[in-house]
């Protein structure tokens, strides 16, 4: 996506790929195979671009702090992606600057875990410090017989936890906010999120939350983008509970809870990301319609390939359907589709229908 | 632009280019480099393709039937690439078939052309019958002298030449249809097309003209997408002349006259044909806002290159910049921006001002 964004400004994309095969790597004809944590590769593709950006965080921040030192120019910053990178760190520096986030303790030993739970009740979140996405590393823990079942296995394998409270959710809001080393900023509008088993699964625009949510949501994520100086794309996900909102993670990068921005925006985020991340003028970020909603694609049950039913998806008016270029591995995400309509519940209804007119009879429930 | 619209859809194209350095081998992974009139070339991706289309005619339609007698699927078929390749053929079958064309006369020898002149009057407009594109090919002729002049220069080339009667132009407008090999067919909004020295310099959407005039432009384009049985994009260019609409000629495949729909209707034409070709289902064509407009960039005069200033483009609120991968010669077609907006004006206002920064100083009148 962020290569389709390249071609119209003729901005020249290097790509570093894990594997010939990737998505990317099947639409970019510029391409570097390595692993992101390669440091030949990884210095390889700087010593040949302008800027170095990424699309996801499994990068070594110390590396790139080493290339910053030798002159590369690295956006988001070696720092923002380590903070990134550290859902700790997220916790503790941006609590102290006044973010609102939920109660919280960094877990070393199986007491701090029982400790957090004895004072704020059962069930608690335990979550991998480092490393979690699409709902790994997160658990949900009801007593404390699962607390240390999780801890025997964890502490095995050496991963670092925080805990934090089980809110109850009235809903997930995520913001996205494009920012320039000048620190020009723009911010798309509240994007609700619907998630299932741990997986984003559903967006819809506007987010039917308040106007006060809305505009404590704004706040909330611009704060965010400010205190780390965070340059290109960096998403916001937010927690509201009880009315209140805190917040969840951030993301340094398009991400998917701006999919919808595609169609649905004036400028969509992966092109946002590449003005941003170049310094050059921010476009708008005001949306095309009134409503729009994305539903991801997951590979079908059934292992079947949603592709083989790329004339049923479009057969629903107004469907924007995305392939990512993957295999279509049961459960895997592998694309999304967005429609822009009237309300968000016409978006959504149209959108669900194309995802399961691709899914197939498989994916019904 | 058609490698953009194929990533989402994961659609795979093998491109044949004229050129290694071509702009669309710059953003393809997947090229064959000869030219479009080379037999080895053309049986080589025929060979490797489900289907074969085109983003131009200069193809010698009677490799495409031997292709099509040899079961290659061409999409548009042999015998509309043919059409759209002779002028003359144009203007007499679609004529012949009820559709309004305006006076003219196939011209083999000076006396066609004087005779013709001789009895509608001077001026006339006189076409090469093959190959005329983006003014070339095209003469007013105001005398017997510049008649015979033309005509020296022509016959020495073997050109062959129609004349049509010089009509006075309330507007010129534009249709786009898309159509499946089934018949589904899919009609856009009426474009208005400004030309500036004979190139194709600015579209407004939808066009400033009457409901009727709009309902006529619309059955002439269908009638003659019907009539040829076209499949794919099928650009129609109208006249408007003293309020009547008549046909002046078709191109087979995406048009620099559907280059708003990218961003100002649901689906684009590049996804569009893309889906025609593949025999896919259509998408909806409605305008994504209340009004479009395009403006072309053409290299500036100075010989400097617009993607300097991409920035200064950029800053102009919901300009959408279109670079083609083009060397920047003085007055060559290397992009388009497109704006859609509450009004035409408004619309055209924003588009004019982005590629005025683009096109830089040297540029202004």
């Amino acid at each position: 996506m962020m290569a389709q964004a390249a071609i119209p400004l003729d901005i020249h994309l290097l790509l570093l790929a894990a594997d010939a095969d990737d998505g990317a790597a099947q639409v970019c004809p510029d391409v570097v195979v390595g692993a992101p944590d390669d440091p030949a590769s990884i210095r390889e593709v700087a010593a040949r671009s302008d800027v170095l950006t990424f699309d996801h965080e499994l990068v070594d921040p110390a590396l790139l702090a080493a290339l910053e030192a030798g002159g590369v120019i690295v956006r988001p910053s070696a720092a923002e992606m380590a903070l990134a990178q550290n859902k700790r760190r997220q916790r503790a520096e941006l609590g102290a600057a006044g973010i609102p986030v939920p109660p919280f303790r960094d877990v070393d030993t199986l007491d701090d875990l029982l400790d957090f739970a004895g004072e704020h009740g059962w069930p608690v979140i335990a979550k991998a410090a480092r490393g979690g996405y699409d709902g790994r590393g997160v658990w949900r823990l009801e007593s404390e017989a699962e607390a240390r079942a999780l801890w025997s296995d964890v502490a095995d394998r050496g991963l670092k936890l925080l805990v934090e409270t089980c809110l109850e959710l009235d809903q997930e809001v995520a913001v996205l906010v494009a920012r320039r080393p000048s620190g020009e900023t723009a911010v798309y509008p509240v994007v609700e999120t619907v998630q299932r088993d741990g997986i984003l699964h559903e967006l819809i625009v506007p987010a039917r939350i308040s106007n006060d949510q809305r505009d404590e949501a704004v706040r909330i994520a611009t704060a965010i983008a400010e205190q780390i100086d965070a340059v290109g794309i960096l998403a916001v996900e937010l927690f509201v509970s009880n009315g209140k909102i805190s917040m969840n993670e951030i993301a340094p990068r398009p991400h998917n809870s701006g999919h919808w921005s595609i169609e649905g925006a004036v400028t969509s985020q992966f092109e946002q990301h590449l003005r941003a991340v170049l310094d050059l003028p921010l476009g708008a970020t005001a949306m095309t319609g009134p409503a729009a909603a994305t539903v991801n694609l997951l590979g079908s049950p059934d292992g079947s390939d949603p592709r083989t039913r790329l004339g049923a998806g479009l057969s629903v008016p107004g469907a924007h359907i995305h392939f990512y270029g993957k295999m279509a591995r049961p459960g895997r995400k592998i694309g999304h589709v967005t429609v822009v309509a009237a309300t968000p519940d016409e978006a959504l209804a149209r959108a669900r229908d194309a995802a399961e007119q691709l899914i197939g009879e498989a994916g019904s429930k």
